[in-house]
């Protein structure tokens, strides 16, 4: 009960205080005829003096407004989940070895039931608890190495990120499982599909929209795939294991720079854009979806560049949009923007001379779609052939997310030269750029 | 050839001269082995010296760098296109009167086959000759509004074209098209979607992804679509009318509020996201997809609410963000921030004080998704919950384009006092917000 009232302050405090009910306490609401029961949770430190948070069954949270017709009454403290004893991890010569990187995420946390709150979960022994089967594929060597939210994860973390990752594969790892928010996943798959050129062994960013203690979790069977294939599969490379559909079936493997979270929800949330995935795995069975890809070959000599330069800007073009935000970017020193424009690459006229002034200034000025979908083409219309003339790069069909990340990683690990970086943009470093295709 | 050399200089129009070739002739190209021919178009005022632009036969354009290795004849004049003459529109008592408005787009032009532009062809005559059917189906009152690429639709259009809309209904017409660029045509879709209070009658916008004279057009079966629903539709929304699927089977209704355009060039470019469509047309058979739909009634009145503020900012918020832009915009006077958040609607931490700052600036904040499918839910993780207490406002399932639009709108049209507009923000005023739904 250390955590007390954590948070509580003004009438809730008071509230709470009266009926002895503490953080992790069991406590049912009555308000306006409606009944909430759920554990008491830790306030916001932006939280208002009028409300009480507390966890339902659901595993979501209600904030219920306290006034003199609230009734609030403790029933019990919450109960602890009982966990499997971890089997002891063996010591198994014929099992390949795999890392397993955690930085955070709900894939990586369980809910506590005391607080509420998600807690890190990521030893082994935990893994070994959570995902009984682990202990007959792999020898794992889980490590924690950041405990965030995954919006908060930035380009240093991605640099660290890359470095342990490189330390583990050069340490004769058969594989390295990276545990990971799904928030922001997309954009570290593509951060390290960048940063680690030339891999030896799958890399396996693993996330999940339910955690482990949840009945819908799709946390453990995400985790085994991740594991399998960092263990076995035949590509080297940078990928994304999440559900391939909202049953539990089958995990899918999407590269690392064609990959996005595409729903709030859905346990199928990550889509490749404008690819294929790489790969999938059926109970044990990885079956490759691709003829291009990378084969493990662990002789191979992994080169990392894992240096990333935050001062790339994004922007999404719309209408109404005030070009003069493309000059205060100039005016803060960035060295590159990234244009989310419309359709085949466009934006309005009226942003044509600061998009000029840009270049002018050697700021490195890119055009993606926010279409999403399809493949930028800059020469149908006067638009995108005047902006062309200017000096913008027309980024094929690469996603503006990827792009972002690309123009952080040349710019922060290869060079800062703009002509150099301008080819180097157009440059397929890692399956970022797909081919001309057809339109599916 | 009164373009003649219009936009060349230098070298590029030193060979020109020397070939007798000007705007709109053929012209051969031989140049590292490949042979280029077609119409010779104006080149860009940003263009460079070296470069000589033609239209090729497929209808895209490609500039060849002028060197002494580059050969370059005059092949002819361009063909031109022989168009039927229009049929007579009649008096036709007995058919809805259709009012058709252009703004511009692939939909409204043809290529021009002299310049090899495009160019604005919407005068009914036009229409029926390139659409004969339409004079069973409607008498057609065709204005030419526009001539904008939509990437240059912005606030200022929305309102005229929103009063222009208003006016023909108000003289009766059994609906109203508006014909438009793809490119935008959401934003505007949910600009009248909002604008239009109140509709009586449909008002249906319509784009296409090829123009009307290139073989794969959809420019036909989409306007004749659009000009039946105009007439004879049940419903009385603001819809888009674009192909279903790739083939040219039927057209489909989508809601102004939950349409995006997903795709750089597939002609089934637009989806109803987080929605089903509202209706499909199958050569004359109307179906409507939902039973949720407010129904035509002519004697309803229309509310005119036509304004929107342009000092409304959108920030897609990724890792290596920086909240300084979020200050520049308070700074600038900004009324209102639309954030893209990732996932349930989150964004780093360290944007917090630049939100705070804002939002006690009496600046709006509202949270959309980046994930674009799905529905925000700020009450599942602490980062939510703390935005949530700072007076972020979530958004729902709200598409960000439309929440885009709907606050330039409210602060246009109904009011600029902060509580109410956060009140107003998540009103449902045109189908904008669905109800909670299964994960589909």
């Amino acid at each position: 009960m250390s955590e007390g009232f954590l948070g509580y302050k003004g009438e809730a405090l008071r509230v709470l205080r009266k009926v002895g009910a503490e953080i992790g306490d069991v406590v049912r609401i009555v308000k306006d005829g409606e009944t909430y029961e759920g554990i008491l949770i830790p306030r916001s430190e932006f939280g208002d003096e009028k409300h009480i948070v507390i966890k339902l069954k659901s595993g979501y949270n209600v904030g219920v407004l306290i006034d003199p017709t609230t009734q609030i009454e403790k029933v019990g403290a919450g109960a602890k989940p009982t966990f499997m004893p971890p089997p002891l991890p063996e010591k198994r010569p014929d099992l390949p070895r795999v890392s397993i990187i955690s930085t955070g995420g709900t894939i990586a946390s369980r809910v506590d039931y005391r607080t509420g709150g998600v807690r890190s979960a990521l030893s082994a022994s935990d893994l070994y608890s959570v995902v009984p089967e682990l202990s007959g594929v792999a020898v794992v060597d889980a490590h924690v190495l950041f405990s965030l939210y995954s919006e908060n994860i930035r380009a240093e973390h991605w640099s660290e990120l890359a470095k342990t990752i490189a330390k583990h594969i050069d340490d004769g790892a058969a594989g390295v499982v990276v545990a990971h928010g799904t928030d922001t996943m997309g954009y570290t798959a593509a951060a390290l599909s960048f940063a680690l050129q030339s891999l030896p062994t799958p890399v396996v960013l693993v996330g999940s929209q339910r955690s482990s203690d949840r009945p819908s979790s799709d946390a453990a069977m995400n985790l085994l795939g991740a594991v399998r294939a960092a263990s076995k599969a035949p590509f080297a490379e940078v990928v994304l294991a999440m559900h391939e559909s909202i049953s539990d079936t089958s995990v899918v493997f999407h590269r690392g720079t064609k990959v996005r979270k595409l729903h709030t929800s859905r346990r199928d949330t990550f889509q490749s854009v404008n690819a294929t995935p790489l790969a999938k795995i059926d109970g044990e069975k990885i079956t490759m979806l691709t003829e291009e890809y990378r084969k493990r070959d662990s002789t191979r000599k992994l080169v990392l560049k894992p240096d990333f330069d935050e001062k790339v800007a994004f922007i999404k073009f719309h209408p109404g949009f005030d070009p003069k935000v493309i000059d205060w970017y100039v005016d803060e020193g960035y060295r590159g923007i990234i244009l989310e424009g419309t359709g085949l690459g466009h934006v309005s006229k009226y942003s044509f001379p600061a998009i000029q002034k840009a270049v002018r200034n050697n700021v490195i000025v890119a055009m993606a779609s926010q279409c999403i979908w399809g493949r930028v083409n800059m020469n149908v219309y006067d638009t995108g052939r005047d902006l062309l003339a200017m000096g913008v790069i027309p980024l094929k069909d690469m996603l503006s997310e990827t792009a972002l990340v690309k123009l952080m990683w040349i710019t922060g690990s290869l060079t800062k030269e703009p002509n150099e970086v301008r080819r180097l943009m157009l440059t397929n470093f890692a399956g970022e750029i797909s081919p001309r295709s057809s339109h599916t």
